[in-house]
């Protein structure tokens, strides 16, 4: 190896460079070889030359954004091209967790994604997915599954550097004998410092010991104040997603001085989000609009992910780091002008941006919606027996959040077809999508839900069945159909026609188009759900989180209802006492 | 894996338990299973349930220290005896790096230490030696040779952890084509987040920065407040030695809130300051008695140590962190009671403290001293040629640290012989001893030398070749010839005989004692070379400091003198131009 370390390929002259251990910042000229930094020179007094100039113009230089706890399905495109449009948030590291993917596809799924993150500008990593299906196979019905072998396998790809988050909490500090649980023995023995993701709402005292006596050292979920603070104390590093990014916890990080133990992450990111908001530079600009110092935050979006992950090589403007950083023409607004990785120029917001036309995976994963065709007769529920009152259970939605609630409510049975129209209520169905007995699943929905029409999803967590719901049975085949038609999707219908679509032909899941494009497609899909008036702050994510497993408490699968505290599967319908 | 989190091993009741995130003392029990600790319970209200209780008689509790910068040898004894008697100091991890024994028997003799680690009461971890001859074999005579394939070899060795110390400062900043530097571009290639542990005394702005961007990523040198900044700045982290732990560097580092970028490390403890000062304890005692808050130095004991070195499963009193911690009953002195490793007592002052007669090292490392007796003639310095005189060359030392720098002395040359014993200089002899050729060389030094008779030793940094110094041709011979009787060790003599000896039977180094008799043998050593005139703050550690090529300027290997900033080997005399 060459070793003339008194000659650099480049230099940015002219910048104010941020230095993580005095979390201020220098005016210096920083001089770049082989893609690192070789040095800092604040003295200019001409010790070290270049061959090649940049005129950092007095900007701000930060090093590169790393987001260490997202999922690139979320935002409904792959990898490279979710990596290729987000170098304008500042990001050159990520470590996405290809859960979502796993679900449908398994092992080979998250191989596909780690090949599709390689042709990506900056570092895309990726986390061993380790709760799929999220919980055992008897409560619902994945297309893949990640067995304790497969994450020995997966370990040792490359690219992959940590154990993804770990949601079966109940099961882990119980008497264990999940997959993942294996694999947390076994890893642990075999190497103590490998980074293990944990997911964990709920838990404290006792409960949150125990967890974190596991092993599973983070948490990236929504708490109280009280939460928050147990998390710190037994050594749990919080990764602090937007919805957490509040006034109350950025004082209570800020007076305790706790810099050293967080980092912001984005968890999920829908498409229209992205583009309006941002990415993890949104969620830094939050925390600075919340009275922290931008120093103190950059800090936490740079330094502590890239030592949580043990990427020891990065997250720092230091001699020897890899030269990955971000120009900023103001320090507030974290207004980002440029983004290098390796010391390449891969975002300028002077130069005109390109997307591609199409960006796809294995093509062996655009087969992966296997159902038969709906017709309105299959939204019409049978239920045995003499003309009657029955006490139906339905899940109470609400506007604020993504929890859902067991509530009953009575129904009429009239020549043994269960008569749900008048209730108020919308029926919601889950049907198994991955080619093993396309098994149909009845539930019913209260609150803010979709009022007129239906609305269907490929897209559904965790297990990404097929998901539909309405008040028209028509209306509810059309979307479905549409949605099996387009290989996977998301749909809404009404008045027998869809309203509004987004194919999502990738595992059913993923969009072949650009982020942009994904975006336009996502927001009418959004503003339909919203004219047919599913008021939510998010109506999409809630739609397909009505058969997330690891939420509160009574959610839909390709199985029948399930209670996510008791994990009974439950009857639609109870007969009503006389 | 039995995971019943509910009940745990032991609790230690009533004690003020160390919080590494926010710094502080909690009263709490605290819960210990499978060696590791399971909850820290604040609350009491019985949620986790033990077999076994300890009293903590309301102490302070704090995680066990750990010291990663260090050498064993230079506390003359085995790893086995030395770990044995140091949970008194409250140790529970080290990282010992045996560049010395390396230096005599390569790299068996560092397996060997890593076996003797192994009876260690606490985890005795090795840093692989980096620079073993410590410069180019032109320049000295070491026993053993650590090649880039010996380094890529002991990596893989169970109980190694990090590269050690890189000495050859300037070359590895230059041309470099060390040994070292071809592991140094291998390692990180392969492993970019193994620590790589530095020494860099003197290097600032551009050079410093060359140093880290080969990925030297730590230091332990003496610095000015400048160099240290620098370090800090550059993203090195510091190890803070005793005589770096000064009014000055503490009160930048609490200024500035450095607490994460720097640890407490011993580096070298002669038996007698072991006993009489302490260990690793004895420096955070000395910050804190320089007003660094007692929270604040515990920190940088126990937590940012383990993190340096990747030991991320200890350094605080967590959940699932392994349970090795200290009882203090008074927090300013830092006054340990009990030292706990995995939850097993490993020291307390209650108990009578056992030594064992005599501990070993691989046998085959006890004939090391390859050498011929010498005579009062072997002391006599021919110079052919007629009689005149002749500039000789001398090395000047100082009372209060261990460079030397070149004088010249005017001397006479008289029958072939050259007529030292009246220049006030004293005899200076370095002499192969690892079975090559016993080749000789001779120098002079002047200062606070020996002034009476003479000291031997096969103790002599790096290369551990035989020293003599002295102004009595026969007491050198009776020094030196003690020496090799012993098998190794460090005399005095006087008058014809030896005033006192330790022997280092163990590849020229180590005693078979434990530390208290090698401490009390030490001790007569110290001060027969007191009385005997050597007049220093450490004056054995700077006799056998002479040959050490790595500190400036003028040195004596057996190769002769040594200019170890432009390393120019030098003659003995210049003559004088007429």
């Amino acid at each position: 190896m060459e070793h003339n370390l008194r000659h650099a390929d480049s230099v940015v002259r002219n910048v104010n460079v941020y230095n993580s251990y005095f979390r201020r910042f220098d005016p210096a000229d920083v001089y770049i070889k082989d893609g690192r930094f070789l040095y800092i020179d604040k003295k200019r007094c001409g010790e070290v030359t270049a061959k090649e100039e940049i005129d950092g113009k007095g900007r701000y230089m930060i090093p590169g954004l790393i987001d260490i706890h997202m999922h690139i399905e979320s935002s409904l495109v792959t990898p490279e091209a979710f990596c290729a449009y987000t170098a304008r948030n500042g990001l050159t590291t990520i470590v996405s967790e290809p859960h979502e993917i796993a679900n449908v596809c398994g092992r080979q799924g998250v191989k596909a994604m780690i090949e599709s993150g390689k042709k990506s500008p900056y570092d895309c990593y990726y986390a061993i997915p380790s709760n799929v299906p999220i919980q055992g196979r008897e409560f619902e019905t994945s297309g893949g599954t990640i067995s304790f072998e497969d994450m020995k396998e997966l370990k040792d790809e490359e690219g992959i550097i940590c154990l993804g988050e770990v949601m079966n909490y109940r099961e882990v500090i119980g008497d264990d004998r999940s997959e993942v649980g294996k694999f947390i023995d076994y890893i642990r023995e075999k190497e103590p410092s490998y980074p293990l993701e944990g997911h964990c709402p709920e838990l404290k005292d006792a409960d949150l010991a125990a967890f974190a006596y596991r092993g599973i050292l983070s948490d990236h979920c929504t708490h109280d104040l009280e939460e928050l603070k147990q998390r710190f104390e037994c050594g749990i590093f919080v990764q602090l997603q937007d919805v957490m990014v509040t006034k109350e916890s950025i004082d209570f990080i800020c007076e305790n001085g706790l810099y050293e133990y967080f980092s912001f992450v984005t968890d999920d990111t829908f498409p229209d989000i992205l583009l309006k908001k941002g990415h993890l530079d949104a969620v830094v600009r939050k925390a600075i609009g919340f009275g922290m110092k931008a120093e103190d935050a950059i800090y936490s979006a740079t330094y502590t992910p890239a030592r949580r992950m043990n990427l020891l090589d990065r997250g720092a403007i230091d001699p020897g780091k890899l030269a990955d950083f971000v120009l900023l023409d103001d320090l507030e607004t974290l207004h980002i002008t440029d983004t290098y990785k390796k010391g390449n120029c891969i975002y300028s917001s002077g130069k005109p941006e390109e997307e591609r036309e199409e960006y796809t995976l294995d093509h062996r994963f655009e087969d992966t919606v296997h159902s038969r065709i709906f017709s309105e007769d299959d939204f019409r529920i049978t239920v045995a027996g003499k003309d009657r009152d029955v006490n139906v259970r339905v899940m109470k939605l609400y506007s604020d959040n993504n929890r859902s609630d067991e509530v009953f409510v009575r129904m009429k049975v009239k020549d043994n077809r269960l008569q749900w129209k008048q209730s108020g209520c919308q029926l919601v169905t889950v049907i198994e999508r991955h080619g093993r007995d396309n098994r149909i699943a009845y539930g019913f929905a209260c609150g803010p839900t979709i009022k007129e029409g239906a609305c269907a999803s490929s897209y559904s967590h965790d297990s990404h069945d097929l998901i539909v719901m309405g008040n028209d049975e028509e209306d509810m085949a059309v979307a479905i159909n549409r949605v099996i038609e387009l290989e996977g999707g998301i749909t809404a219908a009404k008045d027998g026609k869809i309203s509004a679509e987004i194919a999502l032909p990738i595992a059913g899941l993923l969009s072949k188009k650009p982020v942009t494009k994904t975006a336009e497609e996502f927001v009418k899909v959004r503003e339909a759900f919203t004219a047919q008036g599913y008021v939510h702050f998010n109506n999409i994510m809630n739609f397909c989180l009505m058969s997330l497993t690891c939420i509160p408490t009574l959610k839909l699968t390709d199985r029948g209802y399930l209670n996510t505290k008791t994990f009974e599967l439950l009857d639609l319908c109870e007969e009503i006492e006389s």
